[in-house]
């Protein structure tokens, strides 16, 4: 009967109770310190760059473009914009596995040109996290794990909402202690487009 | 003495704090039924598009990448290879006012080429949500709300941050509903680019 | 007979013949004194802003990341980093017919804030050639002219080429003039994403 | 003297005729009949993929945006709504030099998943040209010619130029064939964002 099978089917308040307890269990795991050691990098560099692939891409967007409101230079790779990296700024790479190509070799120019590197990942051991000055660890899920013990979304979802959250959680921190007024940072909002 | 400036500075886990407890106490609020309606919708629809500005927009796509990958023919708003919307398709609109120039004249085309409208927003009496279908409401902050009862983040934060999670909340209901394997979706996802 | 239909189709060669003539005309009937000011205009701006819907954005997006390559701190409305546009930046706004509302808007807001404003448009009697401090005709076609004298080619497509080209035309103008080498301006393309 | 000194430098006239000469020799050498058998692949795919880096990239994206108005299914490879491509899709990959490693990737991906390739380049025996089914030269420049001989413009501008010319001419043949009207086309365009 058509009212007992929706019954067993899976809500939407099922899906909120997953999204919300993973998150909730593995933003309280992660080394708050070194993520208040990657805020002094970012506001300290000449210029940010970003980079990540699909959804984690979005999600990094949605932090340079907080950070572009602090009043930092903000460059999201292969933005029409966005010019050559080099000595003194700063890339933020994410990769959940820590092995996607392209942000690899992103994170390996950015060294050799003399800029620092912001690695954020699942794994703290893999060739992304082994190039950087600083490794970010969001421990969503392990790619030898599909026991979903850590998680039972689909693919990297925890991992690419743990991005958005956590970069969230950073600025707010860097918007109290550059004492800027929400005022000031709304003004950087932009006017066009 | 520097120990105690910085004991006195806002940290990361001050905003991880602030982040997950807003986002637990907005998503656990929301009526779970419309979502599940919402579902529905979307699934049923020739064509899915989706539009928003600014973050909400950024939002708005990781949510429209994983209806691809479950199937869906899916266009975002301004995209190169968007074609026109029309009837039979229905129209994600994401405003947190509810009154974003761009996507209320863009919920006002669709109504009139004969597309459903689901409008997500804070604010269920808005211009958005007066024209659309289906009301999806994430209570962020009210306009008139300068007391920080709601939020303590930045501007629309909270509100973008719970258009994520609760569209990943979404996906995981139909996800399941449809039966497909975690391979199938995966075939769908973007082999070059 | 399949041979004989072949032969009266449409052919790559008359595409071609009817692109080139009619971009030779155009871009020859070009007042080229404005231009040069505009140069000047562009390469004294804090900031240079670029905005145009559809093609004519992408070829407008084309023209910006020239003007990067040249040094210049250039923004394309809508992208994520893009800040708000203020006093002493220029916009580029680009539109066929000088109608386009977002195009117009943003115009108006640039002329508000203090911005000098270059319009890019097929008609100097147009809202935004009466908002612009500099208009930029390209006469690829008038709206009243159905009898394809001016183009014979689909919807804006000759505007479009022209603004590319008309670009392409003041930037090899503009990189002389700075005496600046083709190995300086290599080293800002972007080397990541 | 002023009057002096501005005659001797280049101005946009200059780069104007640079500009159109080097674009009418370029498209009367290429290869017509190839344009037109690359037409009857594009038509009759299942659907069309794009890639190309930089410029290049814009300018096929703009050719995109017309075979979308044809009717046709189009993607741009890193488009957030792209999906996989596979078996009886083409991808257009565009490189002048034919060595760029994404694009050459995503030609490698394609042919393994049996596709078919359209390679656009300036050199016949790249190793983007040698995947390809069918290969349209584009004879912009030689990367072994520093004579100016080619071209007198800026890096690939010419190449770029002509990419979007000949897509368009392509564009203008394919469109006479099918037989359909302006207006059948200009209700595909997109109609919002």
């Amino acid at each position: 009967m058509t009212v007992t099978v929706e019954q067993t089917r899976t809500r939407f308040s099922d899906g909120r109770r997953i999204v919300l307890a993973e998150n909730e269990r593995l933003l309280n795991s992660v080394a708050a310190e070194q993520w208040d050691r990657a805020g002094s990098l970012i506001t300290s560099a000449r210029a940010v760059f970003v980079i990540g692939n699909g959804r984690s891409g979005l999600a990094v967007q949605m932090a340079a473009m907080r950070l572009m409101h602090l009043g930092l230079r903000v460059h999201v790779a292969g933005e029409v914009t966005a010019p050559a990296i080099g000595t003194g700024d700063v890339l933020i790479a994410v990769s959940g596995s820590g092995t996607t190509a392209s942000v690899v070799g992103a994170a390996d120019t950015a060294k050799k040109v003399g800029a620092s590197l912001l690695a954020v990942t699942t794994a703290s051991d893999s060739p992304l996290a082994r190039r950087a000055d600083e490794v970010l660890v969001l421990p969503a899920a392990d790619k030898q794990d599909h026991s979903a013990t850590i998680t039972r979304q689909y693919a990297g979802s925890l991992f690419e909402q743990s991005v958005l959250l956590a970069f969230d959680a950073l600025f707010q921190a860097l918007w109290d202690n550059e004492d800027q007024t929400a005022e000031r940072l709304w003004e950087r909002h932009a006017n066009i487009g």
